[in-house]
């Protein structure tokens, strides 16, 4: 079996971070927007430099096969599109290494290369329409683009307007034919995006799922007063409310379960006034946990919490959910096969559970799916310092061929 | 001694509550505004009609004393103006209550009555232009007007041609010799704008000081980071920092002293995304007491307990103070004079500090001061819905017209 071209996937990595690259070293590329779709053109023109075939379906997902090949096959790849001022691996990196693993793969007249094909999805971030993940739910049949609320809009354009104008520009490769049935599996190569590699000091990570994400609006209300002239005894503060159950959210959290996270992201007192006793305080609490149950367990907690200081402070809270999106078992036999390939390159991989929602979270409902991390330095992501070593981009490349390769042997 | 017009003090309260009266009962005068202007009209036609000359100095306070009558003489009075939708009687009692003792005086043929004169007080608020008390400030000399800030402005208009243009409206009026030393001591009936008299069943309160007000503005600096992807213990959580030096503000100030209050009227978390760590948090922390060593101390036990939860939570936090009023002492000899007054209607007087701002603070530091407040319908203030009984409106002015008799008779 021959390696992966380790210089080429770099280079590659290096040529795409150049569309919507920022002076920083950050990268703009918007889902559908002039340098999104630059990258798939980019994309899709190296897949026909490997000799491959590429198409691009009506989200504007680019493809690439062997021409001539019959399913079904393989899936990798991960999405082109980037969080505005993101970094240059978020997605780009397991597109790129999906791309390299395939053509190494043609180039050594692989057999298996017939059951692989690459994609590069798009909208995962979901930064322009409030939703994301849009490629592999549009892929999945999870979502009928011709069905999207025309409410969902960028600067007042409707979203199905702005890719039917985005898919003019690659019309000559668009191939609108859903191709799910063709799909056998999915394996999605990812820089981690947190800081739990590499404080273990671990170079692969097995995905063991994506983490169910639930999220609340709440609102305290009290009684707005002076602040001069109302002693504490006789204050209704919802600031106060809402400074208390933020500051008890770790403890809250870790006495359910050590392994899960939340976060207040947003804070606001009213009326806002220096001399003025909050009369409404508004936050927002998202919960993470690989199992429901405890996520469902956490927020009841919070949420009685919640209500017993709103009790003692003579307030009274409202909570409205505003979203549940369930988590995502990695595949037994797919995990499996990924950390054997971890083994062949002498490493044991860290199981992980992904904080952070991926594309592998949407095929994982309907085919199945594994996931492979590498270590992201300083834990950054969404951001221009975004980077994991090349040492570490090519082992992982690496683990993904070998990975590739053991799924696509599987395929009957 | 004849008594005061309880139903002429009512009936001329109701009279000014209409100048910038709203439907919900509530009033709208800021400063020098129109129904600011129509009030001080009206206040010096009362005073005209009381057989007095009316009197407007620069900063637009309407004075009224017995024509002819030299000084010094005890001021009486409260302010004319009030916050956006506020209530009828905040300053406006004191005004019309002082009108109607003077006015008592000069009808029963009081010889005392050449040694009182009337206030109505110019922008006590401080809502147009950033700044409350201008009128006493301005009538003690404290601030001159046309050394104003020209960027203290309302819509673009600087406040000393707010004041000039207004100044047309009222100029047969006009009389800006500033008049301090005609001005022997000074006293202050007001609402109390809080629920403490109320609470303790009390009809009249004796005010011992107005307290300090000290405010800083707080930023805290963590850093940014993806809320699925960082486990707590690597996170550095600038919003967690807030919440608990938040929530921890009430049991820090009871433990200095309890009879201190403060507050945290504005928070805001940065950027304020509900996935997003707050990288950033800003709040105000104002902290009000009789005495500076207290204030000094709360302030310095909050800032230091911030740095301890800083340090746990690796951030840093910077603390920028944005104003100090010193505290007021009320003269005792006022003092005194007014439980006295208080005692001959059959009542013992609370001893309360001010935790709201008066004029009586700025005048306190120039000659003896007393004030004298009565209780606040559920603690009401700056709001429609502020009142205060029709019985205690007319007792506050009673137990007035004693204390101002009293003063007044001290006058050499």
């Amino acid at each position: 079996m021959s390696d992966i071209n380790g210089d080429r996937l770099l280079a590659d990595l290096r040529a795409l971070s150049t569309i919507g690259g920022q002076a920083d070293g950050g990268v703009d590329r918007l889902a559908w927007s002039e340098a999104d779709l630059a990258a798939r053109r980019w994309f899709a023109e190296r897949i026909r430099e490997a000799g491959l075939e590429p198409r691009v379906d009506s989200a504007l997902n680019v493809f690439g096969h062997l021409a001539g090949s019959a399913g079904p096959r393989l899936l990798t790849g991960s999405h082109l599109d980037s969080v505005p001022n993101g970094g240059r691996l978020d997605g780009a990196y397991g597109a790129v290494a999906g791309l390299e693993v395939l053509r190494t793969m043609v180039e050594s007249g692989d057999p298996l290369a017939a059951r692989v094909e690459v994609v590069g999805f798009a909208d995962e971030e979901g930064v322009r329409f409030g939703m994301g993940l849009i490629g592999s739910l549009a892929l999945t049949g999870e979502l009928e683009l011709d069905r999207l609320r025309e409410e969902r809009d960028w600067q007042g354009v409707p979203i199905r307007q702005v890719i039917a104008s985005a898919g003019r520009e690659v019309d000559r490769l668009l191939d609108s034919q859903q191709h799910l049935h063709s799909i056998a599996a999915y394996l999605e190569l990812h820089i981690e995006q947190g800081p739990r590699m590499e404080a273990d000091g671990v170079d692969l990570a097995v995905v063991t799922g994506i983490v169910g994400v639930y999220r609340e609006q709440v609102r305290v209300i009290g009684r707005q007063n002076h602040a001069g002239t109302t002693p504490f005894g006789l204050r209704h503060d919802a600031g106060r409310v809402a400074a208390r159950a933020a500051a008890g959210l770790r403890e809250l959290v870790e006495g359910v379960d050590p392994g899960a996270v939340a976060n207040i992201g947003v804070m606001r007192f009213d009326p806002g006034g220096v001399n003025v006793i909050p009369g409404r305080a508004a936050f927002t609490l998202e919960v993470r946990h690989l199992e429901e149950p405890v996520v469902q367990r956490i927020v009841e907690t919070f949420n009685e919490n919640l209500e017993t200081i709103c009790a003692e402070e003579g307030c009274r809270a409202e909570t409205e959910r505003l979203s549940w999106v369930p988590p995502a078992r990695m595949d037994n036999e797919q995990m499996a096969m990924l950390e054997a390939a971890c083994q062949e390159l002498g490493r044991t991989p860290a199981k992980l559970s992904s904080g952070a929602g991926h594309d592998a979270a949407i095929l994982a409902r309907h085919v199945p799916t594994g996931m492979l991390f590498v270590p992201s330095i300083g834990g950054v992501s969404h951001a221009p310092q975004e980077n994991t070593s090349d040492e570490h981009l090519v082992l992982g490349a690496r683990a993904l061929h070998r990975g590739v390769r053991a799924a696509a042997a599987r395929i009957k």
